[in-house]
């Protein structure tokens, strides 16, 4: 038996999660005995990410990932070291990138979806990066821009949560292929980010004045592709301000996640009459595709510093469901992650 | 100079337009004094198509098409005979479609965008089908349906509007495709239409019962594709029964034309979830992939009796407003038409 500090999920919101009523810390016993090809791990880094409050719905809501079930950890990326192993693809000591608890120590049954990062130990690449812009987000970015965005030089892109961690990496992309970038965040700080240190054209404060007014000063020859991560008013506004063919990469829409009352669109009608493509996806939609040209590019921009990523670390599990609140709620500044524990 | 009854633009509507106040009957005197190509055509049949309320807005509002000019006629599609010509590609006596004025006779300036039916006179075929199941309700229908839908045998589609101009034919191409089919109309009638003479799998009556709970019952393993020409309440219904990986076809969304407040839609985060692909076009973007083989497709099925197309027609340039207003309304039974003379 094993002490595992872990974050309970106990009950679905409506609105904002809130510790203690909806995920909670507890130390439970962990029954370490491996199977044949299980894996035993012990978490390093985990990613926070906004999908997550979707799996935290009512078990009755379908979805295209299972809801969190009531009593067990809250699970998502991460990156651990194997500890115990009885899976010749991963023996103890090799640091793996996969799904894993909310927790110190996580049982990986069969080490399904585990991944070697090799030469993890002596690579300059933080281990955090395999959650961040060389993982999930990272991907998502890269493919969806380039399939749905069908990004071309020249043309203007506005990225909403644009210092996040998909935005940040779409904004430095679409620059590196000629496109003119225009982002919205939430506070000061985030917009000198981006006009300062990402290089963007021109970025607005949405908690400071009309956002379509913003967005229409920012681009005074409209927008060709709006990456969506936010939904409601910036959705409103992008499709005003949209061009004829303009696409619409549909990734989120956290401004619509913890709230019983849904924003109303109503000018739709510009799908129709500019002709514009909206499109979700998910990530491993477009992994066949972009998968190999994903770890190469991003890879070699990250090793050579044309690609700046930023991450904000909270440091404990004992912080890991204030942190995922303040990400849901925009107070992260860089791709949110949790430091488990040290190497 | 020509006495010439014509329907002339008066104003923009912000709700439906007003005959006398948004539009008129007038008798104009024509100037029919032709140049180098120019063709006075005699106007047979008019179309009336819901984007035409599009084109009353107000001349500073940007759009795909141009607004009417204030104190010109009405304009859109039309079958027509040549009754002058200076241009050799339109001798006397031809019937042509093409763009013309809700006019007695339109002085066409070059003989721009006319074409000519050829053997017109002694087909079977009605004339006005080119400006319904031959002309653009017929390519568009056939277009979208091919290229954004995407269908596949044994998948479900829902369609709005659908014993209108282009949903009746939607439908009819999806059952040939294997697809189970399911429309929604405005009145007890058309859903006999739909069930027993085009025989969809199901549909309901908008207007009667929450439209959410007659799609579920009429869709229980989901919707595949929704062909939109409605938009609102219709489109909110969609998108929580659609399946992942669905396709929304934006045609149109008559139901937002004639508000000054257009329903708030809540639910696009079902775009993200659900991996839909939402997208709008006009019937040009797809005439050089699409025309061939819709003018031999649909001719084909016409002339075999396979494909049943039902019209409105308005007899009379008098009635033309009003017959508009009411197909905005969805008052028409089929593709809403006036007839302008005899041949």
């Amino acid at each position: 038996m094993v002490q595992n500090k872990s974050v309970i999920f106990l009950a679905s919101p409506t609105e904002y999660p809130v510790p203690g009523e909806h995920f909670a810390v507890e130390t439970r016993e962990l029954n370490a005995e491996l199977k044949e090809n299980d894996v035993l791990v012990r978490n390093l880094y985990l990613s926070l990410d906004p999908y997550m409050r979707g799996r935290m719905r009512d078990s009755h809501v379908k979805s295209y990932v299972p809801s969190y079930p009531i009593g067990q950890p809250v699970s998502g990326g991460g990156v651990s070291e194997v500890t115990e192993s009885k899976n010749p693809a991963f023996p103890i000591g090799s640091i793996v990138t996969g799904m894993v608890g909310w927790e110190e120590y996580t049982l990986v049954s069969g080490g399904q979806g585990l991944r070697v990062i090799p030469n993890a130990r002596d690579s300059k690449i933080p281990l955090s990066a395999y959650i961040g812009v060389l993982g999930m987000p990272g991907m998502t970015a890269y493919s969806s821009l380039k399939i749905i965005g069908q990004p071309k030089a020249g043309e203007t892109i506005f990225i909403s949560a644009a210092a996040g961690a998909v935005g940040q990496l779409v904004g430095q992309m679409a620059k590196k292929l000629g496109l003119r970038v225009i982002g919205s965040v939430g506070s000061d700080d985030k917009l000198d980010f981006l006009l300062k240190e990402l290089k963007f054209d021109a970025a607005f404060n949405y908690k400071k004045g009309s956002i379509l007014d913003n967005l229409k000063a920012a681009a005074p020859q409209g927008i060709d592709i709006y990456y969506e991560n936010v939904g409601g008013e910036q959705l409103e506004a992008a499709l005003d301000v949209l061009n004829i063919h303009g696409r619409i990469v549909a990734c989120g829409m956290i401004s619509q996640y913890n709230t019983p009352n849904p924003y109303g669109v109503k000018n739709l009608m510009n799908i129709v009459g500019k002709r514009i493509t909206m499109r979700g996806f998910i990530v491993s939609d477009f992994a066949e595709q972009c998968g190999a040209d994903f770890a190469k590019d991003v890879g070699t921009w990250l090793v050579k510093g044309e690609i700046v990523y930023k991450e904000d670390i909270a440091v404990g599990l004992d912080n890991a469901p204030d942190a995922f609140v303040g990400m849901l709620q925009g107070k992260n500044f860089g791709k949110q992650v949790v430091k488990v524990a040290d190497l």
